[in-house]
């Protein structure tokens, strides 16, 4: 394997000692950018796009291009998995990812084939190894999945939902069959994320959307406790190196402390949790991702700027931070104020590096 | 004045003693329950049923009839004050609230006049009088309006939003206009709720519905401060009676000790928080309401009531709760549900109050 020129993004994850605060963007390779938005129209849908390599390739690497992104993630969606168990995933404009055949019976649940993650998704792992020889390591190579409660929201709904009023009344009504369906699920993530490492993947991301959802006692038994069931079952090591897990909650803030726990290296925090406070909540436990409002990309240059400077500095000395957003840069936003952001991280974040 | 037959509500979010823990719904009167459905129907539209003194009052006894509530609730919307100030306010179906001439420049923010939530919102506080009148002295009467904040997202986005983009990037790139904006809203917020407290309402709630949108700091400065400044306008008293104020703000329960210093005499949890770990956290500052999951509704009667009894028994002994949903009652639930959540609350509760 090409060594790794560029490994902020993993020293950071594991505590290690770096010259400046590594940073990427979820969502980096997204409509925000006139060249991706080329190569979707070129791809004819955004499935298209996720399921020709060549093309994911491409728009992985075009944020890399622009910036100085200290990562680079699979471009994908969080949903391959229940589409590769049959579902029947699409996107219907301005409504967002939708199932042709949701989940409606607890026959439908126990028909579910956790191996199909595997079996179904090589145009996934086509792409993990086609970017990874497109790297050449110049940056690490992130890998990802959905939550089980995240999947199950949308194989439950069948598309995005306000209220999640059938997922829950599943959850609350019948436990057994909610439990049977996250259980699949996260044996099918455990085994779709060990795929993706095995492929070139060197650090993989968890993305709860949905957990925030829940009662701070449901998110233990329907959320946190499956993803923890991953993390134990996931690779530790691929090339020799340390493969780090960040688990992102989105509105996960009240829980920190729990989550801090379930084996990943490393916790994204949206927006709503000051990272200082965060760093003291969790002590060495875990490194933090995150978390200026993607929405501050609306604000002009120096306002940017300083946003990048009081998150800095609220984390303060020493590693263990990933700068990010604390969610998907939002579609519209200018791609020079993203340049502002990138900017202010390279030249602010040495001083808490000495 | 007509006694108050029942007073366990504002004694609890007084901090004193109850003989057992209180309980209403926010958006008790609405469209789960069939009579609200043929009121609705019957003034043939929304703001028709808002702005009818004798309609309102009807939808707002309805609950009062078939459950067991401690409070009744002015059947009103959050965004009036907005349309008395001219925006115009109207529904659309599956769209929620929107305003036909949205806030579009600094010009628009100077020329909104504050009073016109007094004088132009006339059919409220006949409202609020009849259903005082009504309700002889049965239950307490609750005011509300929308925090400044919410209202203006609603009134610079639009309608409803996922990111709060405009409404965000005026924050962050001309505060000084959003402050503006946000200053006006507060003064007519607290004019609007005096006049509901002087027409009759015995406890005052402030709806920060998107409050939690915001980053920590950007809540501090944006919607806490204003929730604060119309605190401290407000009367404190009527009929010889502290009229007891309640801040809820959906996601803030990261920021509980903060809101708990704004001058409210209760804060309003949604589920995501542990309700026994917030009474830890605020002490005897603030009394607390809140908190099950309005998705627990969709359960069995059985589910619901253990769900009641772990919100009881997290709180714990003694005065200082309110139960209530941890947000507004979602369409479709079953009224014999909330039946279970009720019985459950009056049959268990005592237990806690001895």
């Amino acid at each position: 394997m090409t060594e790794l020129k560029n490994d902020r993004f993993l020293r950071a994850l594991l505590r290690e000692p770096v010259d400046r605060t590594p940073l990427w963007m979820m969502r980096q390779a997204g409509r925000y950018l006139p060249e991706y938005r080329a190569t979707r129209q070129q791809a004819g849908s955004f499935m298209g796009l996720c399921t020709n390599p060549e093309l994911a390739c491409e728009v992985t690497m075009q944020p890399l291009r622009r910036y100085a992104m200290d990562a680079a993630i699979l471009f994908s969606d969080i949903l391959t998995i229940p589409d590769a168990m049959g579902l029947g995933l699409y996107f219907s404009e301005g409504e967002g990812p939708r199932f042709e055949r949701p989940i409606s019976s607890p026959a439908e649940v126990a028909a579910l084939d956790p191996q199909r993650a595997v079996t179904e998704l090589q145009y996934v792992m086509d792409a993990v190894a086609l970017i990874r020889k497109e790297l050449d390591g110049a940056v690490p190579l992130i890998g990802f999945s959905g939550s089980p409660w995240t999947l199950a929201t949308y194989m439950i709904e069948g598309g995005s939902s306000k209220d999640f009023a059938k997922t829950k009344a599943l959850a609350f009504n019948e436990p057994a069959v909610m439990h049977q369906l996250l259980e699949k699920l996260a044996e099918s993530v455990a085994l779709y994320l060990s795929a993706q490492v095995a492929h070139g993947a060197q650090a993989v991301q968890i993305f709860d959307t949905w957990g925030g959802a829940l009662s701070h006692a449901a998110y233990r038994e329907f959320s946190l406790r499956y993803m923890q069931r991953i993390i134990e079952q996931l690779p530790r090591e691929a090339d020799g190196r340390r493969v780090p897990v960040i688990v992102f909650t989105k509105g996960g803030g009240q829980w920190l402390e729990a989550i801090a726990e379930c084996g990943a290296d490393a916790v994204g925090l949206d927006w709503t949790t000051d990272i200082g406070a965060a760093r003291a909540r969790v002590g060495d436990k875990v490194a933090l991702q995150g978390n200026m409002d993607p929405a501050m990309l609306f604000a002009n240059p120096e306002r940017i700027r300083a946003e990048v400077a009081g998150i800095l500095e609220s984390f303060g000395s020493g590693t263990g931070h990933v700068f990010n957003l604390g969610h998907g840069i939002t579609p519209g936003v200018n791609p020079e104020h993203v340049s502002a952001m990138v900017d202010a991280v390279i030249e602010l974040s040495p001083a808490y590096h000495s």
